[in-house]
């Protein structure tokens, strides 16, 4: 049948939310026939299976499994919510320690069972940190795993399409580089409203600076809105997103979105964060970013915090200093 | 841009669990651009058009709205699953009375604001009941409201799959009738398990009588099983099915899982029941059943007991006798 691939993708954390809306998305998607569902919770982990079974879907061999072994062996494309949730009043940064843990043993975890995996799309807060431990234990090369950070990208659309009264389609190129926290930088000098550069309208009657300066403080607190008006935490949109990026990796559209990928070069070193991104059947590739004085300024602030970000967690323990890197992941 | 058609889809109640999904599974299978969100309860109403948003969709026209004018003008197609839901230890009946009146609504909403709609979907509990409602305060023709059914005939070739434990393809047309309840009739007689009738299977080594029972016991009470697994209700399966329903009114591939349908032939009076149904741009259509006499029994049985449930509602004054329906709907 009309999949992109035959290879394995394991879904992991799929009892939860944006897991089991994943399993519904890639199989909608038809990516691969052989899904594999993984969550050590195993009660809703059936339930997940059971609703997938009920959608009557052909042509698919879906397994679901609590045992880590099981799950992993043989995948080829693994995309992984499985932390814990954020819950309102939390920033994401409040659930660093959990998931840093969780994201150790989830590399752990690849590079035992499936080294060979071809790519791994990690999405769980704060991404850009969980998606770094998961690189470093995982041993795979930076170009095989990839963050979502696009949420803030298609934030950014939303609002200035709601701004302007237009079509989303009418705004292009809408960007936040950095991290995927509330220390992300928004830019403007990328995107084009109906076919008008965004910076030649900031500042006009069309955009005040003043509401510019709210609409960027929207697209920040985009994830804390949507829990304020559903009382839970978005989950659509991260699952969507994240299965368009594993789809690209298996030779589908390309995403061209920002994702959070892993820099390390003459400005940026070390560390993993949204930037001009593609992720195509090569893996993630990126491009320098490049904004007005002021936007990679706010980039820089953005680097510094996720550099603060890593320090914690080294002091944690759970990553070891970057100079011993190399010795984890020569790749790195 | 690749759509089935542009006329408006409305789905109602797409602030919940059901709807949103609804939302996005009809925005990734691209049925139209012209997609209006309606619920009563506005906050996470907008929270499901933000994430709608912030998924990144190309060449939409998507809206919100919490008037009901609004909403229903113009529509095309609508899928409805706004009732309450079902909570753990509830049967669908006990749904029966708040959901009636909604339906009520609904079925005045569409005769007042969209008379000219082509297809309406009714996935709230119990679906049978309250797509009756809505087809006779609709004033729509029988060919233009369904109801949700597939998801038992789905369940029955799950559970099939999982005791042979083999592809749910290999399971061919596994089929419930009558009510979407407790009293759904479970037939055996028109599905193949590996290209062998399921009857020749029952009562042998393969599958003894008493698996058999047990097996339609967990098809019947496959959505308690989902509340137990998962916490909450079903809503992944009803939401994709249902969208599928709407897709194939739409002109796409026609739905032939059985589907709710209104039955007024000589053996079956005034009622709407799961059928062996298509649905296809000319709207929905029925076979006669046909089983074995003890599955033609259960199938009376459904239907007595639907039977009931329409006299309850009549009693409660919800709908009139059956004597002055055509009054209401003659088309009826």
């Amino acid at each position: 049948m009309d999949f992109l691939t035959n290879d394995k993708l394991l879904i992991s954390g799929a009892a939860g939310m944006i897991g089991s809306n994943m399993a519904q998305t890639a199989m909608m998607m038809r990516l691969t026939p052989n899904i594999t569902l993984y969550d050590p919770y195993a009660p809703a982990l059936e339930g997940v299976f059971e609703e997938m079974m009920h959608c009557g879907f052909e042509g698919f061999n879906l397994t679901f499994t609590s045992d880590v072994e099981e799950a992993f062996k043989g995948a080829k494309y693994i995309v992984s919510s499985g932390g814990a949730a954020r819950k309102a009043g939390m920033t994401r940064e409040d659930l660093l320690k959990g998931n840093a843990q969780i994201a150790e043993d989830f590399g752990k975890n690849v590079r035992k069972y499936c080294p060979d995996v071809n790519f791994v799309v990690v999405i769980f807060n704060p991404a850009d940190i969980t998606g770094l431990i998961t690189l470093l234990y995982s041993g795979l090369k930076p170009t095989q795993v990839a963050t979502l950070a696009a949420l803030d990208s298609t934030r950014l659309r939303s609002e200035l399409s709601k701004k302007f009264k237009i079509s989303p389609d009418s705004v292009v190129n809408a960007r936040t580089y950095g991290g995927h926290g509330e220390q992300m930088a928004v830019f403007a000098s990328t995107t084009t409203v109906n076919g008008k550069p965004l910076t030649e309208i900031i500042g006009t009657e069309m955009l005040p600076q003043n509401d510019w300066e709210e609409l960027r403080t929207r697209v920040v607190q985009g994830g804390a809105n949507i829990i304020k008006l559903r009382g839970r935490s978005s989950f659509q949109s991260p699952s969507y997103l994240s299965i368009e990026m594993i789809a690209a990796a298996m030779g589908g559209k390309p995403f061209t979105w920002p994702a959070g990928t892993y820099v390390n070069d003459d400005r940026f070193k070390n560390i993993m964060m949204a930037m001009e991104t593609v992720i195509d059947k090569s893996g993630i590739h990126y491009k320098e970013v490049k904004g007005t004085p002021e936007e990679e300024a706010e980039l820089e602030r953005s680097y510094k915090h996720l550099c603060d970000m890593r320090k914690e967690v080294i002091d944690l323990g759970i990553m070891p200093p970057i100079a011993d890197w190399k010795e984890l992941n020569p790749n790195m």
